[in-house]
């Protein structure tokens, strides 16, 4: 199965998440089947990101969003974890301070992006501006719903730099989202990740699958699309990640950059030196 | 004369810079007349930018483009003094390192704009990446042609925060620039402006022309409008200036913030401790 052409949001969609299958999880018939495909993707996704890295041609900017308990920081570890983190970084973006909020809302977001030969993974994302903002009302909606064409052209620009933009709504239901919070009401080792505001943003469920249909009806285009990722089962989400990014990589045709000196002419020396020490 | 309506390039022009006079002066008779005007722009300046930066509803962002010697530096000291260095910053662009290189081209400039309560200066800017990039072929036509309609979404989403953004093209004749570059050379306090490649440019002159005019033709906008200075005369190239920046801060109807404690209070408070003192 294709999983970009399953899960890719088709530029001028109207695609309501009601109609998603949070708990889809293709052809794979079990949680061992998946590991089996999230090793080999890894394994390609750690080659290919060298390839990246040494030829400085491209660049792979990834977005993470979705709600609280979807599994982004999952995403974050047991996805990327197969790259060199020399190239590779996670940026995770929380509420702006007071001197970002005095500048536009892609000014703490552009510094960030990858140049050539980086992949940076945003743990949300310039996505919030029309997310969180719009649901608690954080500036007007005269001000917000601006913001879809404005994110259009600012990744227009940065794909005309060779950045790929893949971007991931990790999708739950909110009875899943409950079950993940009482597991971590039970873990003392993961009760730190635990805030107020989880279970209060509960209530604005409607609000915000609103704002995330528009978000990737309005928002998934030609050179920055975005895919809905079914996040009930952790391991479907893992391996279909890492199965997109590790065709999106293969489809650049990377190639390590030839060596500037004559390899040769080095070994040559490097086999004389040691004859003569002997 | 209202300087704004006869110096703007109104958008969707197809301008010639053989068509505008080097050396216009307006109403001004005299350097005499002229500096009398440029003292009262000055003075509002340096009281509308208090207002600004203590409003914090606004920000300011000044481009300066021009040929070797036509004054950018110039209006950076003349022009720009009047105004508090707390919250005012004049940002000088130079080739772009390897690293910038790597990202896209707006990337080494988004840090540098101005989030509310800032006026800030471009002397040169994310336009030299369709001037002397586009001169000397640094990027191929297909990259730098496709930058006139990026730079336009990006200065559209600056002023989409309350940027107002003033963009001065500082035009002088090549027998202006070979005079000012015969006194740099006469002149020992100024002889280290010198560089080889100044010369070196006049031959390119007829592409710059070119270069320039689709520059102030193409992102010529409503929101970033790019206003021509005839800068032959210095005297009228910072009299110009500093009017239409004047202008422009006065129709922004800026206004300090009401205090947020009872002045009353403190006053009354204040007599009270000097009369027990006595």
């Amino acid at each position: 199965m294709d999983l970009r052409k399953k899960l890719i949001v088709k530029p001028g969609s109207s695609l309501k998440l009601k109609d998603i299958d949070a708990s889809f999880h293709g052809n794979y018939k079990s949680k061992e089947d998946a590991i089996k495909d999230l090793e080999k993707n890894r394994n390609s996704m750690g080659e290919l990101q060298q390839k990246l890295y040494g030829e400085k041609k491209h660049a792979l900017l990834i977005v993470l969003q979705g709600i609280d308990a979807a599994g982004k920081d999952g995403v974050c570890w047991h996805v990327m974890q197969s790259m060199n983190p020399q190239g590779t970084f996670v940026k995770g973006f929380k509420q702006p301070t007071e001197i970002e909020k005095r500048h536009d809302f892609l000014w703490r977001i552009h510094p960030f992006t990858p140049g050539l030969g980086q992949v940076i993974v945003f743990n949300r994302s310039h996505y919030e501006d029309v997310l969180v903002v719009r649901v608690h009302d954080l500036v007007p909606k005269e001000v917000w719903s601006k913001r879809y064409e404005l994110i259009n052209d600012f990744e227009k620009m940065l794909s005309s730099n060779n950045v790929t933009i893949l971007k991931f709504f990790l999708y739950i239901t909110p009875e899943e989202q409950l079950k993940r919070f009482r597991k971590r009401l039970d873990d003392p080792s993961r009760q730190w990740k635990i805030s107020d505001a989880d279970y209060k943003e509960r209530a604005f469920w409607d609000e915000y699958t609103a704002a995330y249909e528009d978000m990737l009806n309005k928002c998934s285009t030609e050179q920055a699309p975005w895919y809905v990722i079914p996040s009930n089962h952790k391991w479907f989400r893992n391996v279909a990640i890492s199965q997109i990014i590790a065709d999106t990589l293969t489809d650049m045709h990377l190639q390590l950059p030839a060596p500037t000196v004559d390899i040769e002419e080095i070994r040559k020396l490097y086999h004389k030196a040691k004859q003569d020490k002997e």
